[in-house]
Parts: C-alpha cells; structure tokens; sequence
C-alpha cells in the first residue's frame, strides 16, 4: 500500500484528532454520512443554488434572514431545531423544492467540522450518496488526501469511517496510504461485502436515528451515487464542483 | 449487544479522546501491544517484585537510582534510551535476570496513557500475553470498563485496537455495549481470524519496528497467553493482582 512517488492519503477518525494531520496542501473530504453530507449533495444535485454551512441556530437564521430566496435548516436531537424552517434529511430537498435557493445548513457534527479544518488545498464533502464522484475527483486532482470523519460529538463513529474505507476502496492504487486508521476503514469495508446499511445496524448512531423514526433516511443516505455531484468549499459557500 | 442490567464496555482509540469517556466507577484496561504492556506483562509474570511506570527519561533515571534492586528501562526510536540501562522489549526480562527486581519503565506512549487516567475504580494493562487473564479478570470483577488504546503519539494504531477487538470477543456477553469503537475493534479481530501477527503487517507499527529490527519481538507479543497474569496498579505501582 505504500509508495513515495504518489500523494498521501490518511484519514482522521474525530474532529478531536483532527490537530494531528497536516492540512497544508490536501483535499480534505469532510465525512457526515447520517446525514449533513448527505443532505448537502442531495440539495445541490437537485439544483440547490448554494449550501451555506453555518456554526449554530443563531447564525443560520441570520444569515437565512440576510440572504435572498435562503432556507434555515438544522436538527437537534433528530428534530427541526427551534426558529429553523428545515431539518437535516436529503429526503427533504428535492428539486420542485430546492432548484435555485441557497440552503442555510447548521448541524451538530459536520458543519462543525467543516469550519475546524484550516489552511486546506481544498475542502470536499463526501457521503455514499455521491460516492463515485468524490472518488473520481480525488483521483483526478492527484494531490494529497485528508478524510475526515465528523464522528459524534469527537466520539468514533462507524458510518463515516465505512464510508473512508469505500472511498479508499476506489481510490487506493492512486494514493501513498501509511495510516492505521485508513487501513482500519478499509477492513471495515470489507467486513460489510457492500451491504452498508445492514452493517450499520449495529451502531450507535443507527440506533439513536432509529429511535427518532428515522431508518428511511439511512435507506436513503446508505445507497451509493445517487447524487453524483462533488460539493466544494469557495469561500465560505459549497457549491457544484465543475 | 446491548442490555441495561450488565456493566458498561467502552473502547477508547487514542489517549486525545480519553476526555469524552468517564472513567469513575470503571476498570481501565491500558493497552500498548508494542510493547509498554507486553513488557509489564512479561516482567511481573517472570518475577519482577513491580513495575514502576514514570512519565520521563529523566524521571526513570532519578527513580532508579532512589529505588533498591531496579532498573531503569525505556526506548526512543526503537533504542535504549539514553540514560537507561534497558529497553522496551518482553524477551529482556527472563526469570533468571529480572526476578525479585523493580523494573522502572518510560514509554512514548503506554505509560504516558496510564498517567493520564485519573480517578477510574482500577487500572490495570492488558496485550496478547496476558489476553485470558485480563479477559477473566474483566468478567469477575462485574464492573464498567475501558479498554483504553495507547495508540502512536496520538494517532489511531490497528494493534491496540485489534487486542481491544480480541478481549471484546471473549467478554462480551458479560457487557452492554453501545460503542461504535468497540464495534469496530470486534469487526478488526474478527476480520484478523486470529493470524495477528500477519494480520499487523500491514500498519504502521509492524512496518517501524522492522526497520528497527525487532520482528522477533513482534512475533511474541502477538502469540497470546504466554504471561498470564493481571497487573494492577497500586498507588504507583504496577504488581501482580492476587
């Protein structure tokens, strides 16, 4: 797995970890399967103008008061937040609703990453959803790879690190990989032969969705490309990477 | 995996998440497979009257040269560390060399880890040598545990995790678990099928250690049970628990 002559690709597991990788030079992907990636690559592929990922309740609806034909979205505890319109399910945008206005997202794990990460090459968001796509983009940009996990509130979780490994799956022959944590993904991978949300069933994150009514979503954001759009940071906005 | 009437099991990846677990009440199980723990495991089983870890090669020698009948011992880069008189491998301490003796110990990681930890009910260290008796100890003792990683300077490490995975599968009947870090470890052992030595081969660590030359080390603490005691810490000291 490990060669000089190509670009480095390591992962980080927490956000809690996250001072522990150089991001100087590297694409970082940032990783929030269940569900804030999810609902980003879903929102700009059904047409969404812009997704601006904000802090906290306050900021997302400031700045969706400030911003013409913008939403106000975000959960709490798997509901719509209080004095937000929208919550965090891809389901929820789809084109006859989303085409042309600017999504104002604030989530718990991985917005907050979104604005850890400084001084990055690029950043990314990833999610089953467009999988393939970010996969083909980093082979392409051939530069150095940070994947990083939103996990729960800095804990470990399994639906991000399963979706590092798919991505490494794909990518791998491309990339220098000397990290644990990426070979430790990509054992996870495996060990679900592609069967993701039934591997899933087992994890925290699962079970606290579930208990909130809802395993449609995890359908949903645990079936690969079906949003083939890579997200990307300009400023402080995501939009369609072309 | 999950029931309300048994004691908690957590896994802790790197000492960087040890914030986010509360170790009051709880069984820390410290584990540093290369080779803190393997080591402490080897000496105490082959006699040693305890096992001082310290936080600093310059504490190491002081505590040495204060304690009757020691010895200081400790690595930087896979070599004695200067100053000390010995080094960080199990196959150092036979019976006939280190029976009756203290052994004062400073890791880059194991040790640090174990100085971390504060106000847990026990702390005890745990590897392949002693996986059994460690496995055992945690059923009887009926209490919440943490099987807390050294990892490397921080970051994530298969073989900890993997040793994390190995006790998980032999106790787990006994514990609620609802960690997606203990999930993890069990789906690492079980994708390992017990070869764990080649399963290590590939990760970060097997890969250092080799070019230092100690594949033989890595070779023995991976071949389980050969040392089956407990450590415990008592006060400052790590001794056979009775």
């Amino acid at each position: 797995m490990v060669s000089k002559q190509l670009p480095r690709l390591e992962v980080c597991l927490s956000p809690a970890l996250l001072h522990l990788f150089d991001t100087k030079d590297t694409v970082v992907v940032i990783i929030d399967v269940f569900r804030a990636t999810s609902t980003i690559a879903a929102a700009l592929d059904n047409g969404a103008f812009q997704v601006l990922p904000v802090a906290s309740v306050a900021e997302c609806i400031a700045v969706s008061k400030s911003t013409p034909n913008s939403l106000s979205a975000g959960e709490r505890d798997g509901r719509v937040a209080e004095g937000l319109q929208y919550g965090n399910s891809p389901l929820e945008y789809p084109r006859e609703f989303i085409e042309g206005k600017t999504l104002v997202l604030t989530t718990t794990n991985g917005t907050r990453l979104l604005h850890m990460v400084q001084n990055a090459d690029t950043i990314i968001t990833g999610s089953f959803l467009n999988l393939s796509a970010v996969s083909e983009y980093l082979i392409a940009a051939g530069k150095n790879v940070l994947l990083g996990c939103a996990a729960w509130k800095d804990r470990f979780n399994l639906e991000d690190t399963l979706f590092a490994g798919a991505v490494i799956n794909n990518v791998q022959s491309h990339f220098s990989i000397n990290c644990d944590s990426a070979r430790a993904a990509v054992h996870l991978f495996h060990q679900s032969k592609g069967a993701f949300l039934d591997f899933l069933k087992h994890s925290s994150h699962y079970n606290r969705l579930a208990a909130f009514g809802l395993v449609k979503d995890m359908e949903y954001c645990t079936t690969p490309d079906q949003h083939p759009v890579v997200p990307i940071l300009k400023g402080k906005t995501l939009v369609v990477h072309k």
